[in-house]
């Protein structure tokens, strides 16, 4: 690992708390959930973060909704229920989960411990980690417009974390999702108390008048539009207007080729999530076409201690299925335990007749 | 493949017919069964062979009630249920089931085929064969005394094909399960056309009062022996007598240690089944503890075009799981495709999104 800075946790411990764990798995989609349930009946308790606010991955992000027939045994099942299977699966093995955070960096320390940080300053100490991020953190997909990424985290944002810091501005939102028309709902009418938040204006700007929200939003929508309450311009996002440093306006051209500079204070743009694969690629571990190479054995990437699971590692004869991913956990869990408890001898157990596995699952063994 | 009988087929196919297939799957366990799922997918239809009378394999046979916990996104299912949500995942992709028998013999012909020959004298031509045997064939559990063996196929059996045969016989029966008191049963009774199959006389030997089989079979062989329709003897066999090749009697030692010569015409044995590795130990493949050795890449075996998955094979960080043999069932299909379709570029399609695996599986693509 080229960039590890031994030492680096002293110094940055000072201030926030670090979570001593044995494992941390990087991604909580399918793959990543069954890499909890390997751990645990290891007696091995994870904690697992995502770029998500939920658990599921692609299957929740890409195809909640959509039939998948290959699941062995699952004769046909949605993304949503997949993931809802592996959540109770795993509920008795005590993972902590970490949402709607990216994993920045991995530093090993000189005890050979890892430290790992998020987006949202999670600091966990971590002896083994299992990389399980598929196609990479699903991320807001950004406004395509020459240097308006300057103004990010300043007047341009991909979410909303608090409505009332848009109070009295004029608010322009790009998208026709969920997210976007709620937002947009949501900044027209303020909060449930006397509408404190409320924005000045709310503009709604997307290439067509059809919306992917669902049917009840929109109709909601289409509402508060013909009662005035808010503005819907159809029309693509082709440039903007600043001065000494400050967003003025998106220059928005219509159908027919006019362009308008609609003014803002603030510019909200909700375009849909994208996977990325993001710091992975700088954390020193062997690539191959954005791949992390991993041997079959038990599924190691370059670095010790790192294992990768899942669409994300590539060996000879890889296919990206979530059947594949499946059985990588299993290896790679058994694979990490001479370094989460040294000089043990693990034996494979069978959850239908280990009383041992019966007491970590909870589950009544019968005579 | 040492043993490979070149030339073989023609002598052979003058009586027999021969089945042309591109896949044969032996051993119809979870793993045998999501072997021909991943075969129908690209579409390869497979026949299957297996030992038992059912599909299931150890599932059916060994816990066919007990759950298991450890199938991903299936927090509880028994073996029963597994084997029967396999059975409906792959009913759409036709695969043909030759129960009740073992393959005998595999033969690599001049064309590069295997000819493959079971004991029911089914008779396969293939591209490809997969091993899914899991532990072996399920076997009948031998008596063990020594030279009683001789009297196989004649006198002593392990199964009864045929119950008139034993018409007007006295017969002795071994054993305390299901089987073997159902055969007591029903050679005690003849058949319901005024019983034309009764045995002579019944006796059941067992070594203790008390049996496996289910309490309301036990019930009826208790009212039976209580009316003295059948004689029940509690001990153990320990000998038997001979006269110029003809099996006399099966010497029975009692808890209190006496020895009772129990005279006979026909020794049938129920002691359950027991896997056998069988003649594959014969097939000329790579063996390592008893376990097919496999590459990681395509689960091939030494010999190209047979493929080994599942508890049969073994390879570095090999874990004894079902959902391991899942995995591997993939890459070997995959593996398989060179041989079974030479040239033809074969690329991963995903349930969820092709149109072409919605065909193959019988559901409608939505738009």
């Amino acid at each position: 690992m080229p960039q590890a800075q031994v030492g680096a946790l002293q110094e940055m411990s000072a201030n926030t708390s670090v979570i001593e764990t044995d494992a941390v798995v990087i991604g909580a989609g399918p793959v990543g959930l069954y890499q909890v349930f390997q751990l645990g009946l290891l007696e091995v308790k994870a904690h697992v973060i995502d770029a998500l606010p939920y658990p599921g991955g692609q299957c929740a992000e890409l195809y909640p909704d959509k039939p998948i027939y290959d699941i062995p045994s699952v004769p046909v099942c949605t993304g949503r229920e997949l993931t809802q299977n592996l959540i109770s699966q795993i509920a008795p093995l005590g993972a902590t989960f970490h949402y709607s955070q990216v994993v920045n960096s991995i530093q090993r320390q000189a005890d050979g411990r890892f430290l790992v940080e998020t987006s949202q300053h999670t600091r966990l100490l971590a002896k083994t980690i299992f990389i399980a991020a598929g196609v990479g953190a699903f991320q807001p997909r950004t406004l395509q417009l020459d240097g308006i990424e300057a103004f990010a985290s300043k007047q341009l944002a991909y979410s909303v974390q608090d409505p009332a810091a848009y109070a009295n501005q004029n608010v322009l939102i790009v998208g026709d999702n969920e997210a976007a028309l709620q937002c947009a709902l949501r900044l027209c009418s303020g909060n449930a108390d006397g509408h404190p938040h409320k924005a000045r204006s709310v503009t709604l700007v997307h290439r067509r008048d059809a919306f992917t929200a669902t049917p009840a939003t929109t109709e909601r929508f289409r509402a508060l539009v013909a009662a005035r309450h808010l503005q819907f311009l159809v029309g693509q996002p082709t440039g903007f207007d600043e001065a000494q440093g400050v967003l003025r306006a998106l220059r928005v051209t219509t159908p027919d080729a006019i362009t308008t500079a609609v003014a803002l204070d603030t510019l909200l743009v909700f375009q849909g999530l994208s996977p990325k694969l993001g710091p992975i690629a700088q954390w020193g571990l062997e690539l191959e076409r954005k791949q992390l190479v991993v041997d079959t054995e038990m599924f190691s990437t370059s670095v010790p201690g790192i294992f990768a699971v899942g669409d994300i590692n590539t060996y000879p004869g890889k296919k990206k299925l979530i059947v594949c991913g499946f059985h990588e956990c299993v290896q790679a869990a058994f694979g990490a335990m001479p370094i989460i408890r040294p000089g043990e001898k693990v034996m494979l157990q069978y959850t239908t007749t280990s009383t041992k596995l019966h007491k970590v699952l909870g589950v009544e063994s019968k005579a």
